[in-house]
């Protein structure tokens, strides 16, 4: 049995602890094996622990930072104070949705985000996870961290839902703007570690986002980047891919850069949320769709529960040399739960050390 | 009453003759006023003539170019072989999917495609509807017809249904992968005198599509062009906006790179597939859900019509001389007939024109 730290950054997002806590009960639930003595240990200790559990039973603890009165207050409602796997370190600043990443990182020393990203590097967290603005996240996770041999900026991955069994993961999602053939290049070895060692596919099939399926198609900065992807042998390189097969399934990693992978992922959240205002709409026209919509509400369920974008909160900082998981600002406690348990899972698979050996072998 | 003539390329799009024509038959059936003599105007009459009938009381004549005897079989199949309202031009070529634009441009010099551009061109049609090879319809386009003074190349845009009653204009889809600041601020304009000829709406709300609405954020050439648009006296610039904002209906023009609208668009086609199939899926989950389903079908019924992108066929080719309407290639007889539509409206409107006139205006 091994014990795993996760440290929770409680102030970030929309409602802080009375969203965070709530969902830390969930996880622990969940991971019930939860030993009653709270340990302190290194990081190295830590790893050896997890490395001789690998069937993942595991205990699992919160360092909690933030506002200590309003976590207790939460702890309280939740009926898990001074539960023994919980610890509260408390925090004398919060990173606003508004400040610039530079006051974040210069102004805010003692803000719950970096505390938390700092107990990470010391060893005393496995993972972070924040609901904090993403650009402040970025640039303390990138000066508390350091990024790993190599990689100048983290990225950000998500997994989307696809019309086969499995997810796909789509990079970057809005760290880089401007992305060169390198930059592009390592987002496909970090997503192909990631999906390996996350969904356990042998050898991820790997698209590059673009106009067009054709060679021809896209801007020279593509073609450069296709090639070192199809050269690569440690690289299932498939291909150009264009924007509608995301959702196909028939890729694990897609691979674009930060602007376009951002306005992809905005738009579809934007369309989610058109498409089911005119589902609903189209049962709210009369009595008649009403009342049919009395009974298909357990079918409509269905349909939201498998399309819920909640399971798929939690965007990745990968590139890092610690695991940090970025919950949705406006996360509910469901979605906070899953942007845990992604972290618990990155923490287990040990993803940056994993990365880290990849960029090294391909030297 | 005013004549109109519409050139319709036959051969593009996957399925030729056999859908063109039924569509070119909704449009005649439409457009009832339909006098039984086929005349032969020079563009400066037509104009006049166009000009006398803003109430858009108009005789809709076709110009169909292709595979004669492929045309005639359908023509006689949908019932108008022989109707007044037709012209058929043989064609020597077929613009093929696969061809290089080069190809269309230098060595099918007899295509439909080009054929039925050079119709436009000589004034002898109005506008042209194409479902074929976008690159090569773009190359000849722009080759043909000639780009408006000051405009290097045609951009591709389409309106976009939101969740208020007005559609979005988004630009651009694909012509042109990379924008500079010029570009982009061009783009807003066409889109801007588009929105106000085809949907009347007096000072469209125009945004930049960005990674956050926040001034700071984004490229130095957003920011740059930001500042051109805020600048200009005759644009409604409402600011940056996220991908999300598209289909809220809070804009009325939403200006990006080519890249990244084509993959917006293609994402929102894949994740509407994925979402109607989910919704499919969950109805054909058991026997009860089955039994609901029938009675639900009406109300989905609404909702697929609501939603349907056949509505939504027919992107234009702005910036050139002359209205070019792009056809989805996997268009059916509906969306054809959009497709015709779009490019009648665009036509009575004399769209280049006034984007001509605003350019003008600008120096």
């Amino acid at each position: 049995m091994a014990d795993l730290k996760i440290a929770i950054d409680c102030m970030g997002g929309d409602f802080g602890p009375s969203v965070v806590i709530p969902a830390v009960h969930q996880s622990l639930l969940k991971h019930q094996n939860s030993s009653s003595k709270f340990k302190s240990n290194s990081a190295l200790g830590l790893n050896a622990e997890l490395s001789s559990s690998p069937t993942g039973i595991l205990n699992v603890y919160f360092n909690l930072f933030g506002n200590e009165a309003g976590i207790l207050s939460e702890l309280s409602k939740s009926k898990i104070l001074n539960h023994p796997n919980i610890s509260i370190i408390q925090s004398e600043d919060d990173v606003l949705m508004t400040d610039k990443p530079l006051t974040a990182l210069k102004k805010k020393k003692r803000s719950s985000m970096r505390l938390a990203l700092e107990s990470v590097r010391d060893g005393r967290s496995h993972a972070c996870v924040s609901a904090g603005n993403t650009g402040a996240l970025m640039a303390v996770a990138r000066f508390i961290l350091k990024m790993l041999p190599g990689i100048e900026r983290p990225a950000i991955i998500s997994a989307i839902p696809t019309l086969k069994d499995s997810s796909v993961y789509l990079l970057d999602l809005g760290a880089n703007i401007d992305c060169d053939e390198k930059r592009l290049f390592q987002f496909a070895v970090m997503g192909n570690v990631l999906c390996k060692s996350i969904d356990g596919i042998q050898n991820p099939k790997i698209g590059l986002l673009n106009v067009g399926e054709e060679e021809m198609k896209g801007s020279e900065r593509l073609k450069i980047t296709a090639k070192l992807l199809e050269e690569h042998p440690g690289l299932n390189y498939c291909g150009f891919v264009e924007a509608n097969q995301i959702f196909t399934g028939d890729y694990h990693v897609i691979v674009t850069d930060g602007f376009t992978g951002n306005s992809v992922l905005k738009a579809s959240e934007g369309l989610s949320e058109f498409l089911t205002t005119k589902l609903k709409l189209a049962f709210q026209r009369n009595w008649w769709t009403k009342w049919i919509a009395i009974f298909a509400k357990p079918v409509i369920n269905i349909f939201k529960h498998e399309i819920n974008p909640e399971r798929y909160n939690g965007a990745c900082f990968i590139g890092l040399r610690g695991v940090v998981v970025k919950s949705h600002g406006g996360a509910n406690v469901n979605a906070t739960f899953f942007a845990i348990e992604e972290a618990i899972s990155q923490a287990i698979k040990k993803v940056p050390s994993r990365i880290r050996e990849t960029l090294e072998s391909n030297k």
